[in-house]
C-alpha cells in the first residue's frame, strides 16, 4: 500500500484563470467551497463534481489542486476544526479546560452530520488537528498523565467526542430514533430481560449534558489509573499535580 | 416530533404473491435483502428502490411490509447483531466474558464500512440489540457495577466500540490513512508542537488490540471508579467480586 502524500504540504499550482468574472483558484477557495456544501448538503454532497459545479468550472481543473476527493476531505477536515477553542480560560483547573477544549470539538463536528461523520472516518493531521491535539497532550500532562499514556489517551477521548457528535448531529436531523427504543426499553419483560427491566429508567435518564460530564469523569479517572508506562515509585501528591518540568 | 412506532413489532401482512416464480415476501426476506445489499454496496447501496429491484419487485410494494428506509436500516441493523456473541466461555472471569462480547460485536460491525456506519447513526433495539444489553448489564452486575451506573456505562462502551468498528472498516477499504498522519507527526516540529514532537513515536505505536485492550482497561477502571449511585458504605471485598442477589 503506498503511502499517502501529506496533503498539507503546500503545491505550487498557478492558476490560469484571470479576468474579473472569475476569483482565482486556490486550495483556500476550493476548499471553503467543499466546506460549504459539505455544511448544506452533507457528506454525499461533496463531491468533487459538485464543489466543482459550486466554483463554476469543472472536476478536471480541480485536481490541479487536490489529488482526489479523500485528499479533499481530509483538508476540509482540518479546516473545520479552526473552530475548535483550546486557548482555555486563564487560571481555571485543567479539567475545566479539558472540558472546554472537546466540548468546542464536539460543537463544531455536531453541527453537521456530514462533518461528524467525515471527522469519523478521516485522520486529518492539519495545522488545526495539530493544534487541538498538542492542546490535550499539554493538558494530560498537567493532570499528571505520562507521555505514553496520553499519546493513546487522545485517540480514545478524540473517538469518542466524535462518536457522539454523530449521534447528536444525526439526532438534529428530525426524527427522534429514541422514540421508539424508550417504547421498548419501558415495555421490556422482566423475565427475557431482567436487568434491561430493572434499568429501564436508567437507561433512558439523564441529558446529553449529564451524560458527556459523566463519560468525562469515566475517562479522566481510567486514564489515570491505567498508566501504560511502568508505574514509577510513588511520590507525595503525582497524580493530578503538575509534574515537575 | 412523533414518536415512530416500534418496528419490531409483528405487522401482519399478507403477501399477494404466490405461484413458483417468486418466494413470498416477508419481512424477513427483505431484511435479508437489505442485509446482503448493505454488505455488498455500502449504506448509499441499499435504498428502498434497489432492495426492491434486488427482490424483483418494486418499491411500492415494500412499503407494505416497512414504513420507510430508516425503519429498514433498524431492521437490519439488528438482524446482523445476531451474530454476536453472548454465550461467553463457561467458568471465565467475568473481565473476559465482556471482552469477548465487546470483540465479537467489534468484528461484526466491522466487516462491512455499511454496517458500522450503520451502528453509528441507528438505535436498534430490536430483539439481538436487547441480548447484547442484557448480556453487558450482567457482566458489569457481576463486576460489582451498580445498576445506574451500569445503565450508562453500556452506552459508553458500545459507542466506543462501534466508532472503533467504523474506524477499522474504513482502513480495510485499501488505501491508508495512516499513512500520511505518520509521516506527519514523525516530522513535527519541536518548536510549534513539542508534546507531539515528543511522543511522536507513541502516538502511532501499538496494533489495533493492543490499544483495544489499554482501552478496555480505562473504561473499566473509569467506570468502576465513577459511581453515578450515592456511594454506599464500603463492604469488604465490593469492588470486583460478585454481588449477592
Amino acid at each position: 500500500m503506498a503511502v499517502a502524500r501529506n496533503p498539507f504540504s503546500p503545491r505550487p499550482v498557478k492558476s490560469r484563470r484571470g479576468g474579473p468574472a472569475k476569483a482565482p483558484l486556490s486550495r483556500e477557495v476550493i476548499v471553503a467551497a467543499a466546506l460549504d456544501l459539505l455544511r448544506r448538503e452533507g457528506l454525499e454532497g461533496m463531491s468533487l463534481r459538485q464543489v466543482a459545479a459550486a466554483l463554476d468550472t469543472g472536476a478536471a481543473t480541480l485536481y490541479a489542486y487536490v489529488d482526489d476527493l479523500l485528499e479533499l476531505q481530509t483538508l476540509v477536515l482540518d479546516r473545520a476544526l479552526a473552530g475548535v477553542e483550546t486557548g482555555g480560560r486563564p487560571g481555571a483547573p485543567w479539567k475545566a479546560r479539558l472540558r472546554d477544549v472537546l466540548v468546542s470539538y464536539f460543537h463544531v463536528l455536531a453541527q453537521s452530520p456530514g462533518l461528524a461523520t467525515l471527522a469519523m472516518r478521516t485522520v486529518a493531521a492539519g495545522p488545526n488537528t495539530l493544534r487541538v491535539l498538542e492542546a490535550l497532550l499539554s493538558l494530560l500532562e498537567e493532570a499528571g498523565v505520562d507521555p505514553g499514556t496520553a499519546a493513546w489517551a487522545v485517540d480514545l477521548l478524540l473517538l469518542w467526542i466524535t462518536g457522539s457528535a454523530v449521534e447528536q448531529s444525526l439526532r438534529q436531523g428530525g426524527r427522534d430514533p429514541l422514540g421508539f427504543v424508550a417504547q421498548v426499553i419501558a415495555t421490556v419483560g422482566s423475565e427475557r430481560f431482567p436487568r434491561i427491566h430493572a434499568a429501564r429508567d436508567e437507561l433512558i435518564s439523564g441529558s446529553g449534558f449529564e451524560r458527556f460530564a459523566w463519560g468525562l469523569d469515566v475517562f479522566l479517572s481510567g486514564i489515570l489509573q491505567s498508566p501504560r508506562t511502568p508505574a514509577r515509585p510513588p511520590r507525595a501528591g503525582r497524580r493530578g499535580a503538575r509534574p515537575a518540568r
